[in-house]
């Protein structure tokens, strides 16, 4: 695997596999790689001729009172596990690379940054957007790989890339759990013995809502009940939000109906923030739903 | 020539033409074509093995009170001269390809988007970001041409296409003139008998500047005065702003030195609102400057 760190050599780069005809697969990451970042690139692998990652701890998306000095940095262990699943060329940038003096440019989706994720965390969705669309013009990927854990982000670049016209196409793939159902993040290592068993209560508190919906239960605010109920059992927890809302608008939805919807849950353990989330699909079987954990 | 109405479809030609290798020139326009735009497509056929324009009046640059609706609307002689010049291919998209239903991504460039132009036309720039950046995505040019009448509007596309790592370069064209010195722009049809002799005042004022700076005047307010007391010796004009910057920043400057520098003018002549420029160099020479008007 080849480790890059300017912009204008993974440019070259890019520019001959793309001369050779390559299909190229990019999975962009901030590094501290988990089971969750590697099932990515398996998808990847399977899709695409050349898989490209990227590691890069963007402080864009950072608030001031926010976790990037104490974000993991575990680079060393990345490259293996990047190397020993078939990435081809990992780009990894300092910060000064990718926003050198004078940067000035930024990317903004309104309406779906504003709420939830973007409530809680003011400018995360500009950097988040900014650094990906950059990320995007150096790698020039065909396929891009998000992981549904973070459904609100995935869903704004979505958006970002069908509004700006990319030239690449944005594959959602499905959350990595623990066996004990808590959805992978690299945030997980922040959590106390303690705190690791509290976390259970976001999927226990899903799996509750999942449940519900599959015996009938559609109204939203019951459903919100449900969940809220399970997390306020669970005293080192504190949900930020819980919300049910239109997978496409992310606007709250009164009752699940025949559009995708979300259960979106913010929960604070401890002093670690976690997130995770409930997909909820209409069957093709008249009224019945998929529900995806 | 073709002419191209679909993003779909100019995606297609552009994707034949990249791997038949050709060099992709692009010139972005509103339309109401004249010789400064024909001067930009002869520059881009003199670079370029293929020729693309667009003609597309971005309403996300015009503020509520501005010229939208009667901007000058000339498609069937602008679609002759791009033929006659020797564009392959015309895209000329409707407003509802460009902006559909739901859209929400928006590109802003700051610092240099808030000020001059942008003081007087809140949202421009970011108008003209956005529509740039998503044309970049459709044409993917490997050139860009743009005219030096719109120094901030170019400079800001630098900055962006700089900043977001874009795969095109931005090609600054010079400024070209009617014979009695008014700079070529579609606004210019808006003007009274009256008022097309008094926006020689535009031209005048910048020569004026260019003969004290020769002489020896290099401060910025000596400079101002000499601009604006002509431009005031002229009833029908008024002044919107006088203004000696740096070329990169667009910071004010107190005197002209050893980094290039613009004297830009806005100039209401009657209900219509020009600009034009005075762009000074230092020169290879020690002490000397090269004025470009």
């Amino acid at each position: 695997m080849e480790i890059i760190r300017t912009i204008s050599w993974m440019k070259e780069t890019v520019r001959q596999a793309r001369a050779e005809n390559h299909v190229i697969g990019f999975i962009p990451t901030m590094g501290a790689l988990h089971e969750g970042h590697i099932s990515l690139i398996r998808r990847a692998k399977a899709d695409c001729s050349r898989v490209y990652a990227s590691i890069f701890l963007n402080p864009a998306q950072f608030g001031p009172n926010e976790d990037l000095s104490k974000y993991p940095r575990t680079f060393e262990k990345d490259v293996e596990q990047l190397s020993a699943a078939g990435v081809d060329v990992l780009f990894a940038p300092d910060a000064s690379e990718i926003y050198p003096p004078g940067f000035h440019t930024y990317i903004t989706v309104e309406g779906l940054s504003e709420k939830l994720e973007g409530k809680s965390r003011p400018g995360h969705f500009r950097g988040v957007a900014t650094v990906v669309l950059k990320l995007f013009e150096i790698v020039q990927p065909h396929f891009a790989y998000f992981g549904r854990k973070d459904a609100q982000q995935v869903r704004i670049l979505q958006q970002m890339a069908h509004d700006l016209n990319l030239n690449v196409e944005i594959v959602v793939c499905p959350i990595v759990r623990e066996p004990d159902g808590l959805a992978l993040s690299s945030r997980n290592t922040y959590l106390s013995s303690d705190e690791r068993h509290a976390a259970t209560a976001l999927h226990r508190a899903l799996q509750e809502a999942q449940r519900a919906i599959s015996t009938g239960t559609l109204d939203a605010f019951q459903l919100q009940t449900i969940v809220s109920g399970l997390l306020s059992n669970e005293p080192l927890a504190r949900a930020d939000y819980v919300e049910i809302v239109d997978a496409e608008t992310f606007e709250p939805v009164a009752r699940i109906g025949a559009r995708p919807a979300y259960v979106l849950l913010a929960v604070c353990v401890g002093k670690t923030r976690l997130i995770d989330n409930l997909l909820i699909e209409p069957a093709s079987a008249e009224n019945s739903l998929i529900c995806s954990l």
